[in-house]
């Protein structure tokens, strides 16, 4: 079957709408991974589980808006929310209420949010989290992991992409200051933190890794690194803005008793809406209080224009509000994520290992003697372009859309069937 | 009277809120500029020129929402669009039709926007606007005015408060490659950007300093800085987050002629949604094309979880339309800004001097000799703790909203009778 003929001919309506996006945008889109060859479709409108292109093409949505759609796409209650609060305005600009519904949630669920900062996005977040870090310790470097993904931040744009030595980005100018460490393999991490911890400000890292390649972090990986953190007067900063809320109602890293000085959040607090959260002890964020502090001593952290917007806190509150009611959704959505990783991995009969926890899964294609994936150096080694044709694939003649190449995220929209039919055109395709 | 007295009388439901807000966030807000004392109230609702409090509180509101709300509060036409879109969902997380309606206007509005990157706030746009500058120049120096503002990012976190010489944040790690210059003197500017000019990548200017006191730029000035930039491979960058489509339906800097290589935008293009947008020559905004340039080359350029999505899409698009098709918004709003301008000045005879523009308007009681306010330096020096004072009083006592110490934006949802009622309040006030 040819995959890309067929595209073609489906979407012909997002065809020339694309072309005139690359008029407009650079690649045609206003975020690099959002395109794929030939031409991403369109969008014109989601529910529940799906997107619908302007072609009218439906798709099984495993992508859900950067994976922070845990409810999928326009959730009633959500919705009914959004309505009500839009008709109160969307931009106060000032302190308002519906932050407070919020925060009461937040605080609640997340031990270490004794304090909490929102901000408009995951970048913001991570950007602010690294700037206390280097105020409260005084120190400058910055640890990430290999392939760790923080969004776009200057202060972590450092070794994202395989083989994490080349340079992210030209026109960056503090990589210097930023020093990383292979995922899950505590011995090299350790050998490579005690060489900087006299200026370690901090360690920022994803519960599970997200962008880079969806593999849950061995326990005692993380409390090794956070051990070495306590001692050497660094933080220790989880980024849970993939995981916060998606395995269970809060974030994953009580599960795994850990002790975090800053998480952050984002995506499934905000219901989609744009948003970014810091929460931290009180006597770490308290570097951020203008009223206290000289201005050398503290921390200029966000805010911005839309934080704490009322749609944003709304939606986010509304969300939550549902999770926190339902904790069957845990349960399902968790449940089908395992069904997906067996079934998958069965379906590909030793091709393929699936990784991921929970609601995620990833399928990488093994290549290079790779069995298992433990970081994203492995991640890397698997074939990711048949990964990439697999995914365009479904796409094309199945109506099931991943984002090529990234990983999937279960929502309570979805259902077993859907999972199955996932699995079963998995199982025929030829790749 | 006793304004604070008063004040806390009247919002009692706000102390109690914001008491607990002081609990849940660091200072109790989620940006550092709305906290004031005794406490600022907390909004529920907000519609037209008004906003209002948890005690039933009604303001007319003068900070609209950072200035971004040029139609006012949830404003009919914008709502109706906004309520449609949620109906179909308020993030895809791909590229999306409600993105091309949007960059099809800015695109005829704006002449540098050649190409356009959508990202998530005005503090984004920034950041990457510098990283696209130091990688199209190979150079590592951005110069910024004293006393301007572009967001928390690091990488412009130098000089925005008077005296200008003190660090703004502890935690920052590249100050050292960011020079200032004095607002609106050319000759002392360019001694100092001569300094620097073999590794000057960029200037960022806003043409009226918003946060650094309401003050437009001299022509002479901005054409006289983009000269030196065009001689000495530098990039002109103008920051339009406050001015763009506030003054006319497009940026300001066509009314100056000038040709700035990128234009930052944010705020109104939103239209309350969150946003932030880049917008450049083409050959320019190419090097953040991932297809084509080798990763050392090129540079990483958001792009996030939030960009394009379709609420704010929407939302900016409805705005948009409305300014377009209702060019007389301008005729009104820059009129009643002439107005507020010309009576606050008679009102105050002699004893304060009102900055601005078109809509924006902001005043600056003298003292310390000052007759003329050009710059940041000249509006630190005046007396802002009776600004504060002023602003605080029309609140606690009239029912008037500016967020004390910041400038005031006159929206369509305005009239001549509340300039009038504010003028005449101001007349009456003893400071």
């Amino acid at each position: 079957m040819d995959y890309i003929k067929e595209y073609k001919k489906k979407t012909r309506k997002s065809a020339i709408l694309f072309s005139k996006s690359s008029r407009f945008h650079v690649n045609g889109v206003s975020h690099n991974i959002r395109y794929y060859a030939p031409y991403p479709f369109v969008v014109k409108s989601s529910a529940g589980k799906s997107i619908v292109d302007v072609d009218g093409n439906r798709y099984t949505d495993y992508w859900m808006g950067h994976w922070s759609l845990i409810l999928g796409h326009a959730p009633t209650k959500v919705k009914e929310s959004l309505r009500k609060q839009i008709e109160k305005g969307w931009m106060y600009g000032t302190v308002n209420e519906q932050t407070m519904s919020l925060s009461e949630l937040i605080s609640k669920a997340v031990p270490v949010a004794e304090k909490i900062r929102y901000v408009t996005s995951g970048t913001e977040a991570t950007m602010y989290s690294v700037r206390l870090a280097r105020s409260v310790t005084g120190k400058k470097i910055i640890a990430k992991i290999d392939g760790g993904w923080h969004g776009y931040t200057s202060d972590l744009l450092k070794s994202v992409n395989w083989p994490f030595t080349e340079s992210e980005s030209s026109g960056v100018v503090n990589e210097e200051k930023i020093v990383s460490i292979p995922y899950n393999n505590l011995e090299e991490s350790l050998a490579i933190l005690k060489k900087h911890s006299k200026d370690l400000a901090g360690v920022i890292i994803e519960p599970v890794l997200g962008g880079g390649g969806c593999i849950p972090a061995e326990p005692e990986y993380l409390k090794g690194i956070e051990e070495f953190c306590k001692k050497n007067n660094s933080l220790f900063i989880l980024d849970e803005i993939v995981t916060g809320f998606r395995f269970r109602y809060g974030c994953l890293y009580p599960t795994m008793h850990l002790d975090p000085d800053i998480v952050t959040l984002g995506k499934i607090v905000g219901g989609g809406m744009a948003i970014g959260v810091m929460c931290g002890k009180k006597e770490i964020m308290e570097f951020a209080d203008t009223t206290g502090k000289k201005k050398s001593e503290r921390s200029y952290v966000g805010g911005g224009t839309f934080s704490a917007n009322p749609a944003s806190m709304t939606s986010g509150f509304a969300t939550l509000s549902v999770l926190k009611n339902g904790k069957s959704v845990y349960s399902k959505i968790n449940g089908l994520g395992d069904y997906a990783r067996s079934e998958l991995s069965k379906a590909f009969d030793g091709n393929a290992v699936i990784t991921g926890r929970g609601s995620l899964f990833m399928t990488h294609f093994v290549k290079n003697g790779i069995e298992h994936v433990r970081n994203s150096a492995d991640a890397a080694k698997c074939d990711t372009e048949k990964l990439q044709r697999y995914h365009f694939n479904m796409i094309s003649s199945d109506g099931i859309f991943f984002l090529p190449g990234k990983l999937g995220a279960v929502s309570n929209a979805h259902t077993k069937e859907d999972i199955k039919k996932m699995v079963s055109v998995s199982e025929k395709m030829e790749l």
